[in-house]
């Protein structure tokens, strides 16, 4: 029992910290650099912390993806999305109660390039979480979580902006949604393309990684 | 005793960098990605070359959370202490002497946002640190320094700048004051902040790291 | 015949995702730090999500010096080059087509300035992937893909925008060209630099690593 | 012999392509956040792709302290600097006579900040070189380069621009030199006080290394 409440505990913490740091970047606004990389050390951080306790998912799609691939219990799926939404909707609430909101207008962006950029990159960051950190052939590695992190740090900087808004994880986008209710309609449309390239990255390992 | 005399003279001089590049930061203001970058940077480098000697904490609050976890004797706190307060104030009064300060203002946060701040961010340093570097299931890893170090930087990009000024460190506060009298009035409060999320990160490292 | 189809999907991803992160990059313009960042980032995550399966070159002429060094099959070597230009070619025509093109004028660099660029940048790529990833006395490291992705950092800062457009790879180079066609004239000459730097990488890595 | 030329050469090929990209990040001036991070990472390749063949120094302090250390016999000291001098040389002639070079106008520093900020982060890299590349209790690590690479980045934000501009390193003073005549008279202040660095942190080394 206590096992798994620290499991969920630590995939809490993890989502908490990721989106807040989402969050606040978003309020930050301005300079292009700040957002991709805070946010992708906020996640190599956290991954670095909890991989060993929970395997540092922090992203319903990546737990999707780590379920098929058989680095996760079926059973534990649910309760890992709820914890990863509700750390998510935490750290939400919290950045939007004390920190002062800018205006957002309505979302530049095509169905087409959101649904595109989400799925690229959400596709490539469960690619990379496989590879790296389920593979049999890359076990022990200490570059793990520099991988992960850095995945959304690229996507952030290749599509965020260009095809979207970047977030590459229903639970993000959930946590996004809380602060801004413009960027509501599209949680939807995201969470299912993220959900989906999870499935293709999970097909696409099972191919490359034949033992 | 030359043991001993190593693991201070490690801290005195890893927290003499940290804040020397805290307090350059601070004189180079401007742009929004130099200070976090380079204090975490600071961090980690000095975790690499003292990790293995003194335990690379540079922190009050990571040694007593250090402590309380088991990594460090109780009777090392009040040494690491002093010698992290003193290699702070080196390098403050270092920078103060031999660099030209700009005019500070009055501080911008509430106090509420200072705490919120402050103890978010010095409880995920501490739980990092505790996780990366002090649980067995991650012994031997290389990753220990780049994850701590990038938690600062994660932390001044989240919460520097919109909660507070993002000390996340005791010794750091003390030395800023040394610096800007106005920073004084806040270094008891982000001080005992700091300590207070110290033990929880303790607490909550203690419930994930079962044996 | 799976464990080579594994590997050419693994080229043709990981040249896909290096080429659309650059592709995006030249859109973004602007500020001189993207680049740079964004695109050794995306050549790190894809080396150490596939560099062992396929070697993680993602580039024609790492695949030339891997194959002078003994690291790659010399019949491997047509299919890689093959799966790279696919995978490249595929991402520079999804971003012409999803996201607004700027407009290009003509070169400002001298042929002898874009022959230095490549040739140094090459060279010390193909130099740093065969020492990092192919020597014995480095070998079970975690660094590599660091390293790797790196190298195509500091080449963009130090050459990009002084010697030429820096791209290092003539997979890269074709991926421009079919972005943008005042590219084309370029390509044939970036291509040749590119093998000639990684064969004379291979002969200095042939000499420095006598055993 | 050719273990000694490999070793030469790798010192050579290393210094070369650290001067050339603090050349180059000199040329490129504006964003402060370039210089720090491309001549830090430059260093982080080269450390990787050669520490295992010459140490990978690419630095005449850094080689003092190796000696001092024992980590470099000393015939080989007066070697590696003539190697190091060779690459930092080639590498200002050909950026000199290929990029455009900006006007540079007089030293903005005093003698006591030159020197104090080139003695603190020479000491700190020495430091750093010492401890996390040839320590008995660092041994086989993976994040030497990192650590090493970034002590510069960290330098070069916390006293560049403020103390001094920033070379930790005799061979990139006398590249610097040959690039703006204006530097030369600084080059044998910033060489003598980096090797009084060297000594410093090879004794503080001594006294915390104890076995």
């Amino acid at each position: 029992m206590r096992e798994h409440l620290a499991k969920y505990l630590v995939e809490f913490i993890g989502t908490f910290f990721l989106v807040f740091t989402v969050a606040s970047a978003v309020l930050l606004g301005g300079d292009g650099v700040i957002a991709p990389i805070s946010i992708g050390f906020a996640l190599m951080i956290m991954v670095y912390a909890g991989g060993h306790i929970s395997g540092g998912h922090y992203n319903p799609a990546v737990s999707l993806a780590a379920a098929i691939r058989g680095a996760l219990d079926w059973r534990e799926l649910i309760p890992y999305w709820i914890f990863q939404v509700l750390g998510a909707s935490g750290a939400a609430i919290l950045v939007a109660n004390f920190a002062t909101l800018p205006e957002v207008g309505a979302c530049p962006f095509t169905l087409a390039q959101v649904i595109i950029g989400e799925f690229l990159f959400t596709f490539a960051l469960c690619y990379v979480v496989l590879q790296v950190a389920t593979s049999k052939k890359t076990e022990g590695n200490s570059y793990y979580g520099l991988a992960i992190g850095s995945t959304v740090t690229v996507g952030a900087f290749a599509v965020g902006g260009i095809f979207c808004l970047g977030a590459f994880n229903p639970a993000v986008a959930v946590g996004l949604g809380l602060i801004h209710s413009a960027c509501w309609c599209g949680v939807g449309v995201i969470a299912l393309t993220n959900l989906v390239a999870a499935i293709c990255a999970a097909l696409v390992f099972k191919f490359t990684d034949a033992e």
